[in-house]
C-alpha cells in the first residue's frame, strides 16, 4: 500500500508543479504585467490547464485508487493518528473518489456546455452590468442556470436536494437542510441589530479620520501587521493589484495583495489582514503533503473563516487598537489625533449600503443571507430569472431599508451567477460564522485571548489555528472539522453574540 | 509544404508556451521571491524543462523537416521575399536542421557528464571564489574543460578548429580565422587608446557627480529614458534585481531589469539604456513568427550589440546629453549645476581596472581580448589550466597595465569558464564592433543621426534598426545580417575610430 501511497503522491506532486505554475502565471497577470501580453499569457494558461486536465484524469489514478481502498480494509490501524486526524491514505481516497465519481456522473457535453456557458454569460454580465440592462443578461443566466440544475440532477444523491448537490461541491458535507436554521436564526438577529447599529453609528462624530493617507505609509505599516500576527515573509510577499486576493505558488511560497488608496486609511490595512488570514491558513498546511488533499484546505468557508477571523474578530478588536495604535500614530499624524476609542469607534461604523464588497461586519451577512434565498428559490424552480430583480430588491428593502437605484448596483454587481457559481455565496457567510465560533473556542483553551492581542501576543493563537484548523488539512469535512476543532456542532450564535457585542459597543461610544 | 510548416510551426509554438512559462518563473526568482521558495521553484523548472526537452526531440520534427526540405527542393521561388529576407521555411530548415545535427552527433553520456560536471564546477567556483583558492577549482576546471573539447571533437566539421565548433554555438557561422584578425586589430589599436585616455582622465576635475542619488528620482528618469528612446511599455516592463538582465515571456511580454545604488547615478540608467536595447531587439522580431527561428534573435553578438548601440553609441554621446540634461537636472540638484560637457566628460572617465563587469567603454574590450585569447589556448591544449592564473595576470598586465592581487579579483571574477561557457566571451567584443558598424551605417542611411539624437528624434534609428536587425530574425548568421544591413563585411575600424573619437574628446575636455 506504501508504494501505491507513493505512486499516488508523486503523480499529485508533479501536478501541483503545474497548477502552481499557473498560479504563478495568474499572480504576475495581477501584478503589472504589460496590458499587450493578454492573449499570449491566456494560450499559455490555456495550454498549461490541458496538461493539468489530462494529469488529473489519468486513468492510473482509479487503479491506485482500488489498491489503497483494499489496502486500507485490510489495516485497521490506519484509521487515526494521536490527534484524531485520519491517514493521509483515508483523506486522499475520500476526496479523490469524490472528485472521480463526479466526473464519471457528468457527460462530458454538459462540462463543455457549462464551461461555454459561463464563459459567455461572464462576457455578457460586463456588458449588461456596464450598460445597466438586466435583461440582456437574463437569458445567459437561464441558461447557466439551466445547465448548473442540470449538473445537480446529475451529481444528486438520495436524500439531498439540488442545491445540496451544488453546495457540496464547495463546503463539503453541508446540506440545506443544517444551513437554513443556521442562516435564518442569524437574519432574525441580524435585521433589528442593523437598525441599532447604525442608528448608533449616526451619533457618532463625524470626520475623525480624514484623507489623505500616504501610501507609502500604509504600505509599511500594513506590512509591520501582517508580520506580526505572524505571516511568514520568508515564505510569501505582500504586493498590490485591483482586486484583493491570496494565492499559493508552492508550498512555501504564499501571495497575498492588497489595494491602498489614498482616502480610505481602512481598505487597504483589512485587505491585508484579510488576505494574511487566508495567507496564514496555507502557511499553516502541512507542506510535506503538498498537492495532495492532506496538504490542502478544507472548504472555502474554512478558508474565509480563517481570513475574516484575523480581519474582523481581531482586526476590529478594541485590542488589537490598543497594541497597534501607537504604531499607527507614527506612521498617520490624523490617527495620533485620535484616541483607541474614537479610532475603533469609527472602523466598526455601521451603515446599511447596497454593495456586498463594501459592506461593514454587521450588515455583510444579510447580503449573504439574500443571495443564499434567492439561489435555493431559483434552483428549486421556485422564481424564475426573469422575476430575479423585483425579488432582490424586495428583499434589499427588506433586509437593508433601501431600495437599489438599479440593477448595476443591485441584481448585477456580482460576478458569481454569471461565472456559474451557484452554491457558493453561502460560504462567505459560514466563514463568519466559523470564524467567530473557532476565536471563542481558542479563548476558551487558551485563556484571555484579547489580553494577548492587547500585548501584541499572537503566536498562541496561530498555534491554536495550527493545531486545530491548519494542520488538519482536508482530513475532515467543514462540518467534522469544527466540531473536532470546538466541540461543538456548527451553531451561528457565537457570531450573533459577537455581533451584539460590537452593536452595544457602538451604542455606548456614541452616548 | 504549407501543412508541414503549420504543423511544425504549431508544434514549436506550444514548446514556446512552456520555454516562455519558464522565463516567467525565472524572472519571478529574480524579482523578490520568497526566500523558502527556492526548492520547490527549481522542482518546477526541472519538470517544465523536461516538458521542454520532451518537445524539442519530438522524433516528428525530423519527419517535417524532410517533407520541408524536399517542398523546398522543388520551389525556387521559395528563396528570398522583397527585401532580401529567406522564406520562413528556409530559415526554420536551416535551424532546426542545425540543432538536430548537433544532438545526432553529442552521445547522450557527453550531455549529462558536461550537464553535471558544470553544475559541480559553478558550485565549486562560487567557494572557489569566495576563498581565493584557484587551486580548489582547478581539477573542476580540468573536467569541463577536457568535456567541452570532447564535445567540439564530436561537432567539428571539415576545415573547423576545435573552437570553432564551440564558438559556432553562440555566433553561428563564425571561424576564428575570421574572428583573429579582427580582434588583433581591435587589441593594437586598444592598448595605445586605453593609456592615453586614462591620462586625459586623471586630467578632469574630481567630484563633478558625487551621490547620493535618490531612488525614486532614479527609477523615474530611467524609465522616461527607455521609454523616449522607444521600449514599448505596453509591451513591456521595467524592474530591479541583482544582475540586470532583459527576458522575454512572450510575444509582446519582454522585461528588463536593474539594478540602482544611491552612491552612483550612472549605474543604474546605463542598466536600464543597456537592457532596454536588448528588450527593444526583441520587441522588434516579428511576433507572428513567436517561438521560430524567423522570430528569434540572430545571435548572441547582435543581440550585445543591440544593447550596446543604446548604452555606448547613443546613450554615451554628447548628443543624448544635449536631449537629456534638461530633464535630469529636474530630477537631480547635481547634474542641474553641471554643463553636458562636464556630466559627459565624468561619465566617459576611463580607467583601467581589474573587474570586466565595470570596466568601461574603451578598457572593456581588453578584457574580453585576453579571455578569448586563453580560451583559444587551452582548447587547442597549448596552454594548461593550471598555468591560466599565472598566463592571466600576465596579459592584464600587459593589456591594462595592472596587477590582480588575487585570483577572486583576477582569473575566477567569472562564472563563465565554471558554467562550461567557452567560446562565449568574444561575442560580447563582437557586439561592440557590430553596434559601432550599425551604428555607422545608420547615420550614413539616415543623415545627421546625432542631430536627431539631440533633438531626442529616436524614432528614425530604431525604425533602422527595426528593418536592418531586428525584423529578419534568424534569417541569415550574424555576418551575413551584418553585410546586408551595413554593406560591408564585418570590420573592427568602426569601433575603433568611435573609441578614438571619445578618446580625443576627452584629451580636448581634460585641456
Amino acid at each position: 500500500m506504501t508504494s501505491t501511497l507513493e505512486s499516488l503522491r508523486e503523480h499529485l506532486f508533479e501536478t501541483s508543479l503545474l497548477e502552481s505554475t499557473i498560479a504563478a502565471l495568474e499572480w504576475d497577470e495581477h501584478t503589472g504585467m504589460p496590458s499587450e501580453a493578454s492573449e499570449y499569457r491566456s494560450q499559455q494558461l490555456a495550454y498549461l490547464s490541458g496538461l493539468v486536465h489530462r494529469r488529473r484524469t489519468d486513468p492510473r489514478i482509479e487503479g491506485w485508487l482500488d489498491e489503497l481502498e483494499s489496502g486500507l480494509g485490510s489495516h485497521s490501524d490506519h484509521g487515526v493518528d494521536s490527534d484524531g486526524v485520519p491517514a493521509p491514505a483515508v483523506t486522499i481516497l475520500r476526496t479523490l473518489r469524490k472528485d472521480f465519481n463526479r466526473s464519471r456522473k457528468l457527460p462530458q457535453s454538459l462540462v463543455e456546455e457549462i464551461a461555454k456557458g459561463t464563459s459567455l454569460g461572464q462576457q455578457a454580465w460586463v456588458k449588461a452590468k456596464d450598460e445597466n440592462r438586466y435583461e440582456d443578461f437574463l437569458p445567459y443566466f437561464r441558461r447557466i442556470l439551466e445547465l448548473r440544475r442540470q449538473e445537480a440532477q446529475c451529481l444528486v444523491e438520495d436524500g439531498q436536494t439540488l442545491y445540496d448537490a451544488l453546495l457540496d461541491h464547495y463546503e463539503e458535507g453541508m446540506r440545506v437542510d443544517s444551513l437554513k436554521p443556521i442562516l435564518a436564526n442569524l437574519r432574525s438577529a441580524l435585521v433589528p441589530l442593523v437598525k441599532r447599529a447604525s442608528e448608533a453609528s449616526r451619533r457618532l462624530p463625524k470626520g475623525v479620520l480624514q484623507g489623505p493617507f500616504e501610501l507609502s505609509a500604509q504600505r509599511e505599516f500594513s506590512r509591520w501587521v501582517a508580520e506580526r500576527i505572524g505571516f511568514d515573509f520568508q515564505r510569501g510577499r505582500l504586493d498590490e493589484t485591483v482586486h484583493p486576493f491570496c494565492t499559493t505558488l508552492g508550498p512555501h511560497d504564499h501571495r497575498i495583495l492588497t489595494r491602498y488608496t489614498a482616502e480610505s486609511f481602512s481598505s487597504g490595512l483589512y485587505g491585508v489582514l484579510h488576505e494574511a488570514g487566508h495567507g496564514m491558513y496555507e502557511q499553516g498546511l502541512d507542506p510535506n503533503w503538498y498537492g495532495t488533499a492532506v496538504g490542502a484546505a478544507a472548504s472555502l468557508g474554512i478558508h474565509e473563516s480563517q481570513s475574516r477571523l484575523w480581519e474582523n474578530m481581531v482586526g476590529m478588536s478594541k485590542e488589537f487598537w490598543v497594541w497597534a495604535h501607537p504604531v499607527a500614530a507614527k506612521h498617520f499624524p490624523q490617527i495620533s489625533k485620535r484616541t483607541v476609542d474614537e479610532l475603533v469607534g469609527e472602523l466598526r461604523r455601521v451603515e446599511p449600503s447596497l454593495i456586498r464588497i463594501e459592506a461593514d461586519e454587521v450588515t455583510y451577512n444579510l447580503h449573504i443571507l439574500l443571495r443564499f434565498e434567492l439561489e435555493l428559490e431559483m434552483v428549486s424552480s421556485e422564481l424564475d430569472p426573469a422575476e430575479l430583480p423585483a425579488a432582490w430588491n424586495a428583499k434589499v428593502e427588506e433586509y437593508l431599508g433601501l431600495v437599489p437605484p438599479d440593477d448595476s448596483s443591485g441584481v448585477l454587481q456580482d460576478v458569481h451567477w454569471s461565472a456559474g457559481l451557484i452554491g457558493y455565496f453561502p460560504t462567505y457567510t459560514l466563514g463568519n460564522i466559523y470564524a467567530a465560533q473557532l476565536f471563542r473556542a481558542a479563548d476558551r483553551d487558551l485563556g484571555g485571548l484579547n489580553d494577548k492581542i492587547a500585548r501584541g501576543e499572537f503566536e498562541p493563537l496561530v498555534h491554536w489555528l495550527r493545531k486545530r484548523v491548519h494542520r488538519p488539512g482536508r482530513a475532515w469535512t467543514p462540518l467534522q472539522l469544527i466540531r473536532n476543532a470546538t466541540g461543538e456542532e456548527v451553531d451561528s450564535k457565537y457570531l450573533i453574540e459577537h455581533l451584539r457585542d460590537r452593536c452595544e459597543a457602538l451604542e455606548n461610544a456614541g452616548e
